[in-house]
């Protein structure tokens, strides 16, 4: 906790928490996070990604890299990321003093870029070592100008070489990534911690619903073609269906009105749909049926309708031995087993792609994230750390479920 | 309609239709003006106030005073305020030719600015006239600096004082504005001319829910606060409420989303009501109930609810002795009798606080106005110069329902 809050200080805004990536912020948190890591008895790398990873001295066994990201967005949180990278930082110096005999080695990692500020592409860090950059992002110029290539280069010392920064994943036993929830599930349920099953797919859609702008004291009400009463229409059609759906989250956050004036009926709407479910075969069908309801309401009051699919994310599920490993750690700790799903992205997303890859949510104030309110307790941190011990002592033991490499 | 497109070749906005207050355009437009109105056998004078005033030759005879407006709003139509300017010009051309033998003397006016654009007030024309013209906004400033004081001045070459514009009412038997509908209910109808039986009143109000910006995929449905929904919810509520009602229009034509970004569940909307009808004691219990379905909404929602009443206009109603003489005046001219109400508000508004005041709408093409589409029919613009020539004939005759000061 006291690290988190060390972290917060180095900021790009005065008075507010932000480390945007490469900055002189991030630098100087990458800096604590180095000093950190060598007390832990850790060798430290900073890749030519500008992630920070340390490795503990028995390096030349199968490895349990843990971690999250050191960013932040612009007036953000203590804890999102920087309370991960912490974790890992922790488990090192749990082992120390028996890292020789352990089956094997701790590596603690901060991803350099998790947020998407600065370059409009999250998931940078995580990407290079996945070995799914996209390296034309290296040219894209952030608002000042500078490209993403010349602020890595003068960060790290190095030159961006994919193969170089890439992971060789059979030399890991997996990922695991410890986070604040970022939700109010876990609070009101009244648990410290939940079991990560996967990270929800998502689609991301554009409902337009196109009538005609006309004066609203003139236009009679059977005359109208309002746009603004279709989409009011469409939007209450998303909650009721969302909330007709276990696990389903269906959402409405954006919302732009042509001419958007008072007495102007609105000729033109707008309106974009995020909606997300651990399966991608639900979350699918969720797009389609919420598409098709836009499209008769439309129909119903002659209004045109234009349906845009803007992005759409597959699920991706956590490694079913991990997990049950993680499930021992927790009786063996003490907390109930409650599983749950992911709505939000995270490295561990990337990360699994090339090795098994387990997450653990800590149960946050308010489920606020992304805000300076952000908040865990002190005794949860406690409890989310026993659970992680237990849960690597769980693996180094001979009988435990294999999972990755272990010998 | 050939004059009117004259006028609206003088323009502010190359390639556009666009007359502001005293800007040069409306200064080439009422030259054109006073030249017709000479040609019609009119004195003609700016007034202080700008505004254009012919006045037939047999003066001292009561007056009916036929006009409209000369500015229009930036990217106009040509007949929007422009038509009624030239219906008075036209009925002074009518009577011509026996002027001296009529009971009325016939005014024309093309009233100085009714839209409201230059100094963000409308009706300065029309308010002088009637002597509630607050000389305060003499002082206020266009988006280039220029007071209103100057410009009129530079206009009129006349300084502003309010008792030497003001009319002397009891010189009138009343106003007369020809007007476009500006809505679609003529041309629905099958019908080109319809009487004003009165300007609708309106309340304007902002309705604000406000929830709880959360996460869109990691806050399950039923832990949501969610502002959009509400909102949405209430939009509904008002479309349904106002069709049940003959006769109310009820719109929510502007929406503000705060933080309107689509994976942010909405923590702040905020939604414009504008309601109107003819009957005030309609329409102030139609925004005392949406105010309650709003509280309600949000009660249930458990978020909070803040209105705000924005602005209140009562309605108009238009003088029943010269209605009566138009029903007399459509019969005459083969016209069915369709009584409106006016749902936009008008010069007439203010006239009509100072002298008897009638209204004729005339068809217009989809009830498009404030747009270069803006289009009437050369028929229609016949069949209304018949029906005002047969109204004037009727308030002429000594049997007719004697208005105003007629002797």
């Amino acid at each position: 906790m006291h690290r988190c809050e060390i972290i917060a200080q180095q900021t790009d805004l005065p008075g507010k928490i932000c480390r945007t990536f490469c900055s002189p912020a991030m630098e100087s948190a990458v800096r604590w996070v180095q000093t950190w890591m060598n007390q832990a008895g850790m060798d430290v790398e900073i890749d030519a990604a500008c992630n920070t990873i340390g490795r503990s001295a028995n390096d030349e066994r199968p490895a349990l890299l843990i971690g999250s990201h050191i960013d932040s967005v612009p007036n953000g949180g203590r804890y999102d990321g920087a309370l991960g990278v912490m974790f890992g930082i922790a488990a090192a110096e749990m082992f120390r003093g028996r890292i020789d005999s352990l089956p094997l080695s701790i590596h603690a990692i901060a991803f350099s870029e998790e947020e998407g500020v600065r370059y409009r592409s999250p998931y940078i860090g995580s990407r290079a070592l996945a070995n799914c950059f996209d390296e034309a992002l290296l040219d894209r110029v952030d608002d000042e100008g500078y490209s993403c290539r010349s602020v890595m280069q003068q960060f790290s010392r190095k030159s961006f070489d994919a193969a170089n920064v890439a992971l060789q994943p059979s030399r890991y036993i997996g990922f695991f990534e410890p986070h604040i929830e970022q939700g109010p599930v876990l609070e009101q349920a009244g648990l410290t911690v939940g079991i990560v099953d996967g990270i929800a797919g998502q689609t991301r859609a554009t409902a337009r619903f196109v009538g005609r702008a006309s004066h609203a004291g003139t236009t009679p009400m059977n005359l109208r073609y309002d746009a603004m009463a279709a989409a009011a229409e469409w939007i209450l059609e998303v909650e009721k269906y969302a909330c007709q759906i276990p696990g389903l989250v269906a959402t409405v956050g954006y919302c732009s009105v042509t001419p958007n004036v008072p007495n102007v009926i609105a000729g033109d709407v707008a309106v974009r749909l995020d909606t997300r479910h651990l399966n991608d075969v639900v979350r699918r069908k969720a797009a389609s049926d919420l598409r098709v309801h836009g499209e008769q309401i439309a129909q119903r009051r002659k209004l045109n309708f234009i349906w845009e699919n803007c992005e759409e994310q597959p699920a991706v599920q956590m490694d079913a031995k991990l997990t049950s490993s993680m499930e021992s750690a927790c009786i063996r700790s003490g907390q109930p087993i409650h599983h749950m799903p992911s709505g939000a992205g995270h490295d561990a997303v990337i990360m699994s792609r090339i090795m098994p890859t387990s997450m653990l949510f800590l149960r946050c104030k308010g489920g606020i994230s992304h805000h300076p309110d952000e908040s865990v307790d002190v005794k949860d941190v406690e409890v989310a750390l026993r659970v992680m011990y237990e849960w690597i002592e769980e693996l180094c033991r001979p009988t435990a479920p294999a999972a990755g490499v272990l010998p």
